[in-house]
């Protein structure tokens, strides 16, 4: 059963998730300044890539309502790519206005999450791709126009997905005009086969513009499906800094992968993500603060990091 | 980066160690009447391989005093194979008085952990092996010597383990007369890079000879290591109902990684276990009231089992 393993000296990129993805899940809203402590720690953490909010109306999500004061302080952060999560055109106007460098749409693999979650089929979303990205092009903007295929793996509403939708809609995306698409398990279905040979169909189908890996860690395999991922050529993935981002559909259960964890596995396997352990424990223990009571999650805060990574640092 | 995948319609053997790894890591005794009512749940829920104690003194594991008697009560089970830890020649000989079927001695990469936890070196407990075998052919017994190389991915006490090292010892256990080895990352250090390398190297030496994965979720790659063991081609894995077993260099982290969250993975992936999935969850809750209050590890029983599972059962 001998195979060719991928070589761990290729660098590795996390994206922070958590101020949107994991802000979201959370019923209060956090005060801007923390927010903004929070993204500066994270760049100080060496974080290159953070999505910062999302351009849905305020009375959806009053969570993120500072999302254009999010952009703006992230801009002025050498090196960082700030990208925010956009749900239709309009949001598209809004993350081209904000100076954001890349535009994140949610595309549901699943038809009825799709309706519920959007009320558009998968394939109307497609044709609003190519509207954004007539937006985007006009404009002038240079802001990446990324396409998160959600619920690949699996549907709380749906239940099965198939992987030749998946690989369809992912083609669809791209010839509509994204410039690069992500399989993401919305849900925490995915086991690490599946993702395995999903990720290396979707590579063969379109290559390197297959861009990110996104997991929750909902039934403990989150990070077993980041690893099957990185098997398979995936080198960008995100995350939350805490495990934030729960799944409303299973209280209690863990949310999405937490950053500090993920950085933990691409140390130990020897993989380079520039980011500092020591300094990603101490923002997540600043978070805790902020989140006054809200649950964390993450195995490696509990554990602490183990003696023959201490003697390397 | 493509790879051949292992084929998942191969069956994967969960042996159950929670009777022995997990109770030895907790203070107080559970009662034999308790330890009676999960192993025959353990039974009723489709395991069939379970280590049910230990033959150390007494003085030393109080909670595992009753050992003999739990293998009498296995060995009634249709179809079951009862194992039990030994750490000398004397526990040996207590292993083939009762009858069991296989006895597991553990042998530490680690010479710093060999000296700290059986006051020998690793070389001194091969020589153990070739007197425990001499014993048990000469006693005319069936019982299986199987060696479990412990701290094989590192150490609490010494820090990194020379893979060299691992590959030699498992070698010297065979030539010394053990029927099978095994690797456990004792500590949780192992990451699931690691796991493939090493498994995949010690296949290359030893063959089908090696025979189990023993995995701690310390650090939440516990199901990760699992996977990349799989992956390599290992069929055998240890666990622990409500990932008991943490360790005392790790207060509140996880133990060993959860019987039932390794039967999620296995079934998610489509590799049969035989292991019943509800049955496991409803004895996991049995569980926690004979424990009161001992903190029990895993997700899959936070999060429920997916739709998809729900609906496929």
């Amino acid at each position: 059963m001998t195979s060719l393993l991928p070589d761990p000296a290729a660098p590795v990129i996390v994206r922070e998730v958590g101020l949107r993805d994991g802000l979201q899940a959370i019923a209060r809203t956090m005060p801007t300044a923390n927010k903004l402590d929070w993204l500066r720690g994270l760049h100080a953490a060496g974080l290159r890539e953070i999505e910062v909010g999302s351009f849905v109306p305020a009375r959806l999500l009053p969570q993120l309502a500072d999302t254009a004061e999010l952009v703006a302080a992230a801009k002025a952060l050498p090196g960082l790519t700030t990208s925010v999560l956009v749900p239709n055109l309009k949001g598209a106007q809004a993350a081209l206005d904000s100076g954001a460098d890349a535009m994140l749409l949610p595309l549901s693999a699943s038809h009825a999450h799709s309706l519920a979650n959007l009320r558009r089929t998968p394939d109307e979303v497609v044709a609003e791709i190519g509207r954004m990205r007539a937006l985007r092009d006009a404009s002038g903007s240079r802001c990446l126009l990324e396409v998160g295929m959600s619920t690949a793996f699996g549907c709380t509403i749906q239940g099965a997905v198939e992987p030749d939708e998946v690989l369809r809609l992912l083609q669809a995306a791209l010839d509509a005009g994204a410039d690069r698409v992500g399989l993401a398990d919305t849900v925490g279905y995915a086991d690490p086969l599946q993702v395995r040979r999903l990720f290396e169909r979707a590579f063969a189908r379109v290559g390197d513009r297959l861009g990110c890996g996104h997991f929750h860690d909902t039934r403990g395999l989150g990070l077993a499906n980041v690893f099957a991922a990185w098997e398979a050529g995936v080198r960008r993935f995100d995350a939350c800094l805490g495990g934030l981002g729960g799944c409303p559909h299973a209280p209690g259960a863990s949310g999405n992968v937490s950053t500090e964890d993920v950085a933990y596995l691409f140390a130990s396997m020897g993989a380079p993500t520039g980011l500092d352990l020591e300094a990603l424990l101490a923002l997540r223990m600043r978070l805790a603060g902020w989140l006054d009571g809200e649950p964390l999650h993450g195995s490696i805060a509990r554990a602490g990091l183990p003696k023959t990574m201490r003697m390397a640092a």
